[in-house]
């Protein structure tokens, strides 16, 4: 089990969900309000880049201040890494491979184990360390080789306070390094699926790379990398957390996709129905079909559900027919339901 | 392996991408130009809903004019599957478990066979045999045993052109259900979670459920159900299957996420870059990387690249170096040499 800040990683702790900031580290003010933003949407372990000295100060404001615990995210200068420890970093991310000579390694590996803060190994396959440039391994395997002989140096410095992650733009390679990563080595693992793209592409690439990964029960921690708001990236976390119902947060919705047997337009009853829900922290299970065939089984499974006929909706509570409401009515009366609910689980 | 219109399905056949219109059938002409944009997508099989009487002659002038081979979607009523046999249905989906009286299940198998097409059985959560309702059964095994069932009174009947699916709006259940299915059946498996939501849910559950399944093999044509555009399924299909490398269409686009080392504001450029290459049909490679810790080594492995760095981008093209080029010039001098590229391949 490691500890970063308040968050457990590892065993039986819960899959944490992570993010990484993209403003200017120099700018605290600004790092610290997108930290703000990311623990809103349910962030709980943050990275912030600190690409060069002047990067800092910032740093150790934004640790001072920050709602979450703050990993420093370090490349090529092991004098970064040291610096952060001293800043109140509550993780160290490096990639060994390009920190250089290992005495450089060894004196990161001994700030950490000073300020009693773990390390992320994070080998990546667009830096994967020279040495195994001309091995001739399948990339997945030169990934977790890789990770593992990291780990194994670690270990020999008395090291042992470690996360691991072997990611790849590939979704296919990513699972097979994290397959060989889960048998070989005893840390908690960070998964992820690096570059994976635009906010469309890299939702995808990610909920079948890690979803796949997560239930197959590998993973204590992901990262979702999407080029968009970060604030995206933990909403994609979660949802897939709460697809392979590991952790759910706030409500569930089940819609029918819309087809020709469909008697209501349901695409925008569904759409203002999931933006008023994002809104709620219960986990009330609310399922809104659009017709008679699998439309009364699905609202009955659910806490809340209607099954849309001709211009009316048929409200269900807990499998239990309630009452008709018009079309238009809809999403008012499915919303007066999930309030009584709520109120009966506060008595 | 079966036949649909001219996609085939099961064994080495490539995975076919499904998609269902929400038009209503009666209007054909309506659904015959939403099967013209699917097919524009990469739709492969559509199939469209016939929820009464009223819908046949919609659907016979829908089966002569589609760019699709059309699926006859048909709950309830076995004469309307019967008459849908006789007005070009290239497939059937029912689900026997609410056609009634067997005698009608085996009209309108005999029914199929005479026409030579195939039936799906389409088994769903939502709408289960009533005989499962009370049985001690986990919920993927009352699923599968339900299709299985179903399979062995079509065989009784010497109908072996099936396909079979056992869908479930629960990501964990279909999972299941589906790796059930796939050791008891030896027929084509259509994948897909039911009623999985909104785009953005539906999206995550779809690539969490079928990304797991067809990672493992499992799966012969999959659906994304999204409530939204069924172009937008058909879109969230291919991106499954090309995350898994299974099947690519156009081309493929890495980028990273933003973070405080990125020098160049990467978001607009990369929605830029990823509208454009939507157009395209060549399955180009493309990475777009925002700094120099991973991003030569990514832009190496692309077929073009672009590392940045403080406002220049530096262009790769099949890993090596071409030339600078400034921030604001990236997206042209990448499409640029995507049009070399492909000049190079057309000669």
């Amino acid at each position: 089990m490691v500890r970063v800040g308040d968050v457990l990683l590892g065993a039986d702790a819960p899959v944490a969900v992570q993010s990484m900031t993209n403003t200017d580290t120099r700018d605290a003010a600004a790092t610290l309000a997108q930290i703000g933003r990311l623990a809103e949407a349910g962030c709980e372990i943050v990275r912030v880049a600190i690409p060069h000295a002047d990067a800092l100060e910032g740093f150790g404001a934004i640790c001072a201040a920050s709602a979450l615990p703050v990993v420093a995210d370090i490349h090529f200068d092991h004098r970064l890494a040291i610096e952060a420890t001293r800043l109140g970093a509550a993780k160290l991310r490096i990639n060994p491979g390009n920190i250089g000579d290992v005495s450089r390694v060894d004196a990161v590996i001994e700030a950490a184990g000073e300020a009693g803060i773990p390390i992320r190994i994070g080998v990546n396959a667009g830096s994967l360390a020279a040495e195994y440039h001309d091995r001739d391994l399948p990339l997945p395997e030169k990934l977790a080789a890789s990770a593992t002989s990291f780990c194994e140096h670690f270990e020999s410095r008395g090291f042992t306070d470690i996360v691991v992650s072997a990611k790849a733009s590939s979704v296919t390679t990513t699972i097979e390094a994290y397959r060989l990563l889960a048998t070989r080595v005893p840390y908690p693992l960070h998964i992820g699926v690096t570059e994976a793209g635009t906010q469309f592409s890299g939702t995808v690439k990610s909920a079948v790379g890690l979803g796949t990964l997560l239930e197959a029960g590998i993973g204590d921690t992901l990262r979702v990398s999407l080029t968009a708001d970060p604030v995206e990236e933990v909403r994609v976390a979660w949802e897939i957390l709460a697809a392979l119902d590991i952790r759910r947060r706030g409500p569930e919705l089940i819609s029918c996709p819309t087809c020709g047997r469909c008697e209501v337009d349901l695409v925008p009853i569904a759409t203002e129905v999931e933006r008023r829900l994002r809104a709620m922290a219960s986990p009330v299970k609310v399922a809104l079909m659009g017709c008679v065939v699998n439309g009364p089984g699905e609202a009955r499974e659910a806490d809340v559900g209607v099954a849309a006929g001709k211009g009316v909706g048929l409200l269900f509570r807990h499998g239990e027919p309630v009452r008709k409401v018009a079309a238009a009515d809809i999403v008012d009366a499915l919303f007066e339901e999930i309030a009584r609910l709520d109120e009966a689980a506060d008595r």
